[in-house]
């Protein structure tokens, strides 16, 4: 008799716990029931399958970067500029903390992503929607213009295909370098000119120096 | 008595040869020197060791993708924004062609830089500085302007990291997607946008339709 009722949270806490403490080969239904105290059965009730608990337990520490984001792409008041920049720093900064703070926990999320492609592929899609929220807002306060022939999720998805290095944990080794943060504000800069930069842009910029 | 002298350039081509039918495991100079037909001895004069015969054979290979972007860095009359732009188009191509072609020594290749992190690092290196020449050009030309505070070499790296995507063998495995080669033209239009910004930028562009 548990003293809490099992919720699926519950399971997913000590989902984590067990990967944390025994990797991802680990992580069953029956694995999890054992570090609970509670029979299989209890826990296939919420989670049917071992790929339906590896799903939500991915999907689960995913979100953990989201919602952070989701107030930056929220602030529809905010300057758009300002907001891009806090919001590319603050994935940066989460990204390398999940790397840095528990390598071993990476590791593990980095094979169970790599099986759950379809909870990856909806997180990607949810973090360019933010990002495309936040280029819609800055098209429309006339600070950014949307790349030509590109809409603002085309263009989002531009913006986050060219901070891969930075938020992709294939490139998580590179993230402890002493010249990451420079890096990373060099694209964040060459980002932000190129949306700042005018439709026309094909034209070479005039050299506005007075002669 | 081999017909042809024992050239370093033979010896790292049936390397690649042994590479391609057995693998990374088998390029040591006793397999190569088996493929050719003569004493490891002899390899042994060429090159010292297995690890400078593999650091050798991966530089050759990196190098066939650097020649034909030599010729784009060199061309310092062309319009650097072209330039740059089929700088990145070609460096792309040759990347997916690389791993499309022929998957099992590209799969190979990718182990041997794991290994020879040095070759890498100058062969980068030689990639950035073919772009720094471009964007350096294209300062002089008036079509670019550096980012506000940084040199075309750091610039340069900013260009390389931002199209890591679509040249770094990690992300090999998405460059057969449908749409990657849009994706592909929206990052590098993003950033032929920031290049050609004004330096000062950061005020937002002045909305400039007639009202």
């Amino acid at each position: 008799m548990p003293p809490e009722p099992l919720t699926r949270e519950r399971i997913l806490e000590a989902t984590e716990e067990v990967l944390r403490r025994h990797g991802q080969a680990k992580a069953t239904v029956v694995d999890v029931a054992r570090a609970l105290g509670v029979s299989h059965g209890s826990v296939y009730r919420h989670f049917p399958t071992k790929a339906a608990l590896r799903e939500a337990v991915t999907g689960r520490w995913l979100e953990r970067t989201t919602a952070r984001l989701e107030e930056l792409a929220q602030d529809a008041e905010g300057p758009a500029a300002d907001r891009l920049s806090d919001w590319l720093e603050t994935l940066f900064t989460a990204k390398r903390h999940k790397a840095g703070d528990d390598p071993e926990l990476f590791a593990t999320y980095m094979v169970l992503t790599a099986e759950t492609a379809r909870i990856v592929d909806a997180h990607v899609a949810e973090l360019v929607g933010q990002l495309a929220r936040i280029i819609a807002d800055g098209v429309v306060q006339n600070a950014f213009t949307a790349i030509a022939g590109r809409d603002a999720e085309a263009t989002a998805r531009a913006v986050f295909d060219a901070t891969a290095r930075f938020h992709d944990p294939r490139h998580a080794g590179e993230w402890h370098h002493a010249e990451i943060g420079e890096e990373f504000a060099a694209v964040r800069d060459l980002i932000l000119r190129g949306l700042c930069a005018p439709a026309q842009s094909a034209t070479p910029w005039p050299n506005s120096s007075a002669e």
